[in-house]
């Protein structure tokens, strides 16, 4: 089960901690044992990322993930597989204690991983509700609700989790870094713009996975920017085709993007939103805070899956 | 979402740790503020039952609990539901962060919560990975195999972390009441074979929900009764019926049952195990340690519902 749901991705989260905590210690000497926890932390973000693609896609109906079937879509498990997301998660919490226990900031981490956990199960509960209601919910999509959802649901545990696990590996206190948490959100959200952009419009064999968001009538950022950019006759298009299964619906969706010149409206959302992050890292005084910040933003500036 | 799934139940499990604390501070004072306390934890050992439940019913796709439809049955629900389990768990660790927080024993009792939902979620594995495989596995289940698995995924939730969140709050150290524990695990083994019992015999009405163990393939106290008492006539018949859903079926396996004499039987095993409990009680050199095991065992010992 751990073979199969945890390795597989990009790693992106877990290299993040070692990358982010290399960054912090600069200039003085990181030893092994320093390097194998920040390691340790690294693939606790992996087990959490891996729990939450398990449960996600139960909850989603997916097919695929990661070039593979779901696993809860292997005859053997079933909906037996959400037990199995909880045995990932509960195995944080256990690595945790037998490498941190005797640290200084082990409570400090382990409340950390507590707050991540409850803010990103509510933010999927966001995104559930706002899934759920045909029409109706539609209607009140909007670019806060959007930001909200993702904020709580992805920014938290993606991209500031595994910086305030460097930060707390590294003697610091992450009362102190509230400008480098907000900064590290709004890249989240980019990050999820451009996930929903991959969904609609990315080769599925580059992304390993085949989009349903419009089948789901997900919040995605693209149904908010055309429910935004309208007119009356497509608004009508899209309330009546938008969350519907078959394809003919899911192409009266696409089309109605086409006309709307999403492709463009998106690059010009992704030069926005990295010139305004450029100019938020470059107001940081901390060049450690800069780097790990910039390093993050060459991640996934005009990421193609 | 909490209302409907938190209580309803008996509070047997909340109740006790509230029972337990009072009685390891007999003699001396309990404040306001002591008393608080100790609801706090008695209700969040209801919410741990609440999500157990709630997920469980998810699992084995169950229909009714505690005289209601079970939560994702509900239309506006589905699996959703799942991250409402996940909800329902996060809170606990807020709840004992918000009260527990300045207390000097916050560490040990975050890592006893820690540790029980491990040790269920395993539990509950153990017990869904005998449950999955037809005949092949059915005549692999023993009453070692059945401890094991009541053990982890009933006994230390519903029977020892009550009692240890009560010691921890009258200050006592959990290291030094492992005989209490595991009195307390054998309880709790009875109390399942006792929900076992009732699952196939008794009134549905009265247990609040439509047992459904036979059709589940459910590693029972009964089947493993039934099993190793059996001539070779039997045990074909149980290996063809047992897991199967058509009413059919299951009418066998209970007129299987019922030539065994598997009624004669448990109430010959609650005598015993019952037997056997009050010995080990009587043995425990603590007065308060004996009496929140009497206390225990009043309210399970032969009980209907």
């Amino acid at each position: 089960m751990i073979d199969y749901n945890v390795p597989g991705g990009k790693l992106n989260r877990g290299l993040s901690v070692i990358d982010s905590y290399l960054l912090l210690k600069q200039g003085s000497e990181v030893t092994e044992d320093e390097f194998f926890l920040a390691c340790v932390l690294g693939w606790c973000v992996e087990w959490f990322q891996a729990c939450a693609l398990l449960l996600d896609d139960i909850m989603d109906g997916s097919h695929t993930r990661r070039d593979q079937i779901c696993w809860f879509r292997r005859p053997e498990v079933g909906l037996r597989g959400i037990n199995d997301g909880i045995l990932l998660k509960c195995h944080i919490t256990r690595l945790i204690k037998k490498y941190f226990r005797e640290k200084t900031y082990y409570i400090d981490i382990s409340e950390l991983w507590n707050e991540i956990a409850l803010q990103t199960s509510l933010g999927q509960m966001l995104d559930l509700i706002s899934t759920h209601n045909g029409a109706d919910e539609l209607a009140k999509y909007n670019i806060e609700g959007y930001r909200r959802i993702v904020k709580y649901k992805t920014s938290y545990y993606s991209f500031y989790l595994p910086v305030a696990c460097a930060l707390l590996l590294s003697g610091a206190k992450l009362e102190n870094f509230s400008e480098l948490r907000d900064i590290l959100i709004e890249m989240g959200i980019y990050f999820q713009a451009q996930d929903d952009y991959l969904d609609c419009f990315a080769n599925p064999n580059t992304i390993g996975k085949i989009g349903t968001d419009i089948e789901d009538h997900k919040c995605s950022w693209l149904i908010v920017q055309a429910l935004g950019h309208a007119n009356i006759n497509q608004i009508e298009v899209l309330l009546k085709n938008y969350g519907k299964k078959d394809s003919t619906s899911v192409s009266k969706v696409k089309s109605t993007y086409s006309t709307l010149d999403l492709k463009d409206m998106f690059s010009e959302f992704e030069d926005r939103a990295y010139n305004h992050l450029v100019t938020s890292i470059e107001a940081q005084h901390d060049r450690a805070v800069q780097e790990i910040l910039k390093s993050f933003l060459k991640k996934i500036h005009r990421r193609k899956r």
